[in-house]
């Protein structure tokens, strides 16, 4: 490949000897052996804090505490707290995001929610106009020009996760990270890596998941993303409600891709 | 009412002079001065951590920490952490859940999501047998019979969450608390109380959703739950995958309710 990637790779699990360590440990040596550059963000080897306090942005306690305003505040005062900076200074020197985390209760672990919820503030991450004074969100916005891709663990066998099974479509479980977070920022999102099963991995169906995983991240800058449906695009109306000729009959997160 | 309930209340927001933390109180109020008792799991006033780590679960260090292992090694020891068996006993005293707080990114504060996560684990939420020996979840488990009752302030208007808003239908949006969570865990889920547009909420607005709420908890004992389906109800097959005739052509989160 020409140039290199530069990828920031977002680990969530509290144990290096883990399915996920090991992937993880993989999925950074195999870039780095094809002269991309990786930084890490280990949030558990980090000791990071996931709860959204007054105190990262600087909030006077004597006065109620905005979540949004306080933050947006700071971050054009620039008082936002150095761990929060420091996660932004690696978003924007990377072109590329990994999110990788074990499903939890169907979501994220705490740890990683709490990364999005306190990095990506108001002023930052959203509350923003592009050049033309539009507001962005939802295909444009401060991801814009980097790709992303979640790669996620579970524990229960895939029909569990399937389109009728009982835990939900992942694709829905998934959509608030892929499509309320990362696309709404702006980045092109890429199909995720996804491995069921794993309660039950031996150490063979490890290593194929580090081989699937190696031949994603080799595709990463071919691999077509996503169609997510671009806010400003002309199928959501002035109230970001989808115009009845789109998707005619679709409701929920399926609607929200053309194909 | 006779007997009253007994309630346990999670909230999860920073700051008590927000509109979350007022109606958090003037439901508590309201509930008391109808003869209910009222317990209160105020999270970020508790400095709840919500982190998932090994110390929580006696986990020796040298030993891969194997987390849903580990907890129900724990949880049969009994050396789960002091704060995770004080949450633990504050659900099994409560015949009721009220589940409060702010959506962020689609979901559930970080603080929140640690508390299922480090809260519900395997041995005390999940991996359980029922008396006949069959596996529970959905539907039958440590809830059984007790009601849940989800409380969510959204800074957007309703339309943004509707059946075609962006951000996705907040039924999908709930579906892994109320399905994944709650009535995997054997609770009536009732339907949510949905507060939207917040952030432009006027004191009249406030006043609204607080009476709005009163209502809704006066109402708990006899307000119908979601008809989701019961795993051990025949309309799921034995790998836990909808039956063709049932809901026929729906898929996802839709297709797990009966109406």
């Amino acid at each position: 490949m020409i140039g290199g990637m530069n990828v920031l790779w977002i680990l969530a699990h509290p144990e290096p000897r883990s399915l996920n360590g090991f992937l993880a440990a993989e999925g950074r040596r195999a870039l780095r052996a094809e002269g991309h550059h990786v930084e890490v963000s280990d949030l558990y080897a980090m000791g990071w804090n996931p709860v959204v306090d007054a105190s990262a942005y600087a909030h006077d306690p004597a006065e109620r505490f905005r979540v949004a305003d306080a933050a947006k505040h700071a971050h054009h005062a620039g008082t936002v707290a150095a761990d929060i900076r420091a996660e932004q200074e690696k978003i924007d020197r990377a072109d590329t995001l990994v999110v990788q985390f074990p499903l939890w209760w169907f979501g994220m672990p705490a740890i990683l929610k709490g990364w999005f919820d306190r990095v990506w503030h108001q002023g930052y991450a959203y509350g923003l106009r592009g050049p033309d004074g539009e507001w962005s969100g939802y295909g444009d916005g401060f991801l814009a020009g980097k790709r992303a891709l979640a790669v996620v663990t579970m524990g229960g066998p895939a029909g569990f996760y399937g389109e009728r099974g009982i835990h939900g479509a992942v694709d829905e479980l998934l959509f608030p990270l892929q499509h309320g977070m990362l696309f709404y920022g702006g980045a092109k999102v890429l199909p995720p890596v996804l491995l069921w099963g794993t309660d039950r991995f031996t150490p063979e169906d490890a290593a194929g998941a580090a081989k699937e995983l190696r031949e994603r991240l080799r595709a990463v800058p071919a691999t077509e993303p996503i169609p997510y449906r671009p806010r400003n695009g002309g199928d959501y109306d002035d109230r970001f409600v989808l115009r009845p000729e789109v998707a005619p009959g679709l409701t929920g997160s399926r609607a929200h891709r053309s194909a």
